[in-house]
C-alpha cells in the first residue's frame, strides 16, 4: 500500500464516514491522490462508498461518504501481563468483536508461549463463524521491545531476555505477527480511537505494575532509535530515594508502581500488606502512613509527568492503567507537582484521567497488527525518510 | 512555496549538489515531483543546474547536477545573550559572510532594541556591496519563545516577558522578522548542517549560563505545543538539591550552569569566586572543592541526557554551549552518569561534543530566517496536518 492509501485508510478509521473532499482535507492531499488511493482499497473491499441514509434530506443529490468496511477481516490482539493473557478479536475497524483472559501459571516463554498459542487457536475457531479471514496477529508486553524485529529484548516483569516472540508465535499459529511495547501499542488505540484523536503532540502515562508512556510526536509514535522510547518509569526524581530494579535510586517507577506501594505501606505501617488491593484498602480507611506512601507516588508522577511536558511541550497528557484504582489518593500529589514543575506555559498542557481496562490495551495490540496489514507502519518509516533529508 | 519545493530546497541545502534522480531518491519524491518543485526555484534563480566541472570524465553524457545559489539572497541573524548582541550575514547557502559582535550595556528591551536595529543597520549598509537583497532577519533568544507570534513570554536571562519582538523589530528595519528559541535556532543549524544531517531523531544539549535543549524527532524541530519544549534545565534531579530561579530545587540548571557553578565553587572553597573563568582556573589548579562541584555538575548532566535517551531515545545527542570550557571536568561525570541511568539498549545512542562558537547559534538565527523565507516552516505545519489526520 501507497503511504496515501495508508493515511487515507487510517483517517477513515479514525473520522469516517466522510466525503472525498474531506479526507482531502484532512489528510492535505489532492482529490486526485484521494481518488487514486481509495481506489484499490475499495476494490478489496475494505472501503466501501455510499450515500448516507441517515442524514437529512438534503436539497440537490445527496454527498457520497466513504468508510470502512469492518467486517471484511479480522485481527487478534494479545495483552500479556504478568499473571494473564488478555486476548481480542478485533475487526477492521477495530471494533471488539470477543474477548477472552487466561490466567497464567508462570513467566517464563516455556508456559507463555504455550498459552498465547492455545488462546489464539481458540480465538481462531471462534473466528470461524464469522465468515471472514482472521489476517494479523498483534502482541503487546511490557518492556524493551524491538518491534521490527519483532524480538523482545529484556522485560522485566517477565523476565525475558531477547526472546524472538514474532518468529515463534507466528511458526506456532501461522498469522503474522506484530510485537511492540504494551503502552506504544495501546497509544496506537488512543490515537486512532481514544483521547488522542486528531493531536499531533500527545503523551499517554500508564500507573500500575510499572509506570510507562507512549509518545506522539509530529503526528507518529515515537519508537526510539534502538527501540527504547518513553521511559518515564525510570526518570530518577531522587538521588536518595529507594533502589530501583534498573540499578539506580529513586526512579518514578521506584516510587509509584504497585510493588513500590506495596513495599513502602509495608513499611510505614508495620502491618504484612502483601498486594496493592490491601494497601489501598488501608489508605481507604485512612491509615496515615499508607496516605502519605500514595501522596508520595502522586508527587512523584506528576514530577515525572511535569518532565515530560517542559521537555516535549504536549497538547494532552492521558494518564491511564490499572494505578488508577488510586486515582482518589494520587490527584493531589500529582496536580500539586504538575503545576510546580512544568515551565512557563508548558503549564497550560491538558491533563486528563482515562480509566483503560486491559482489554483495551489488547486492542492496541490488534491496532498493531492492522497497521502492519495496511502497511501504515512501513508508510511511517517512509515518511521519516520523506522528512529527514537524510539517505 | 509548496511542501515539495521546500523538502527539494532544504534536501539541496544540506546535501547538494545532487541529481535530480538523487534528489527523487533521498526525498521520497516522484522524478516529475522533483521536476514540478525544482522549476519555479530556478526560475526564481535559488536553484542552478549544471554538469559538475570537477567531476571525473564519465562514460558518456556527465550528470546534470542542481545546487543552491547561495549568492542570490542574504539574511541576517542574532544570537542575543546577557551581554552581547553576535550577528552574521549569511548567504542563502547559510554561509556566513561577516559577522559581528556588540557588547550589551543593559538587559532592558529599551537597551536591546536600539542595539539590535544599530547593528542589523551596519550589516545592511555592508549587504550592498554584495549586490544581493537581505531578504529576512531571524533572531535567537533563551527563554519560552513563541515563534508563530514572534513573541518572547519569558526569557530568564534578560528578565523580559511578553515582549513583542518580531512586531518591534520588523518595525524598525523592514525586514520579516523570525523570532525563535535560540537552542531550537542551533538545532535547525545543526540538523540542515551540522552533527544532526540525515538524522531524523537527535537531540543538542546545551551548558553555559543555561541548560538548554533542542530536540528533532521523526525529522522535524519540536516546539511544543504552547511553545516551551526542551525544558532539559528544568529536569528536577534532586529534592534537596540547590534551589532554581523557576521556583523549584535540584534542577539541572541549578546544579550545572555557569551562576550556579560559581555560586557553589564559592560555597566550596571560600573564594570569592566571581566568574566562570575564576572557578573554572580553581578547578584546573587542582582545588578539590572546585573540582567536586564540577564533578557534581557532569554527573547532573549525564543523569539529564540519561533521562532524555530513556523517553525518546533519539539516535545522537550533541552536548555543545560555551561550557564546554569545563568539558575536561564534566566528561567522566557525564559519561558514568550518561551509561548508570541509560535504560536497556538506549545506552547504544551515540553522545557526541561538539563546540560551537556563538557565531554559529547566530548562523542558526538566519536558518530560521531562511526557513520562513522558504516556507519551509509552513511546510511543517502542513506535513503536521498531514500525518495527524487530525481537522
Amino acid at each position: 500500500m501507497t503511504p496515501a492509501a495508508s493515511l487515507v485508510f487510517t483517517t477513515l478509521l479514525s473520522h469516517g464516514p466522510l466525503t472525498r473532499a474531506e479526507v482531502a482535507r484532512r489528510t492535505s492531499l489532492s482529490a486526485a491522490a484521494v481518488t487514486k488511493a481509495v481506489r484499490p482499497l475499495m476494490e478489496l473491499g475494505y472501503l466501501v462508498e455510499g450515500v448516507d441514509e441517515d442524514a437529512p434530506p438534503a436539497v440537490g443529490r445527496p454527498a457520497n461518504l466513504v468508510w470502512v468496511d469492518g467486517g471484511r477481516a479480522l485481527f487478534i490482539g494479545l495483552k500479556v501481563t504478568g499473571d494473564e493473557i488478555i486476548a481480542v478479536l478485533a475487526d477492521l475497524c477495530c471494533r471488539i468483536r470477543m474477548s477472552r483472559h487466561v490466567h497464567l501459571t508462570g513467566r517464563e516463554p516455556e508456559v507463555v508461549l504455550p498459552a498465547i498459542t492455545a488462546l489464539v487457536q481458540e480465538l481462531l475457531t471462534e473466528a470461524v463463524g464469522f465468515g471472514v479471514r482472521v489476517r494479523g496477529l498483534g502482541i503487546a508486553i511490557s518492556g524493551d521491545v524491538d518491534r521490527a524485529e519483532g524480538v523482545v529484548r529484556y522485560s522485566p516483569f517477565l523476565e525475558w531476555r531477547d526472546v524472538p516472540l514474532a518468529e515463534l508465535t507466528a511458526a506456532a499459529t501461522g498469522l503474522p505477527v506484530t510485537v511492540d511495547n504494551d503502552v506504544r501499542a495501546l497509544t496506537v488505540a488512543e490515537h486512532w480511537f481514544g483521547a488522542g484523536v486528531g493531536l499531533s503532540h500527545f503523551a499517554l502515562v500508564t500507573v500500575g505494575a510499572g509506570i510507562g508512556c507512549g509518545l506522539v510526536v509530529h503526528g507518529r509514535v515515537v519508537s526510539g532509535a534502538h527501540g527504547v522510547a518513553g521511559e518515564i518509569g525510570h526518570l530518577s526524581l531522587d538521588p536518595l530515594g529507594p533502589p530501583c530494579h534498573c540499578g539506580n535510586r529513586g526512579c518514578v517507577e521506584a516510587i509509584a508502581a504497585d510493588p513500590a506501594i506495596v513495599r513502602a505501606v509495608r513499611a510505614a505501617t508495620g502491618k504484612q500488606v502483601t498486594d496493592t488491593a490491601e494497601a489501598l484498602d488501608l489508605a481507604h480507611r485512612e491509615d496515615p502512613g499508607a496516605r502519605a506512601v500514595y501522596a508520595r507516588a502522586g508527587e512523584a508522577i506528576g514530577r515525572a509527568i511535569g518532565s515530560l511536558v517542559n521537555l516535549l511541550g504536549p497538547e494532552r497528557v492521558i494518564i491511564s492503567g490499572e494505578g488508577l484504582a488510586a486515582y482518589d489518593l494520587f490527584a493531589e500529589g500529582i496536580r500539586d507537582a504538575f503545576a510546580a514543575s512544568a515551565f512557563g506555559t508548558a503549564a497550560r498542557c491538558d491533563v486528563v484521567i482515562r480509566p483503560l481496562p486491559f482489554e483495551e490495551w489488547a486492542r492496541g495490540a490488534a491496532a498493531t497488527a492492522i497497521q502492519s496489514f495496511m502497511g501504515s507502519d512501513t508508510y511511517e518509516e517512509q515518511s521519516m525518510t520523506l522528512h529527514s533529508r537524510g539517505p
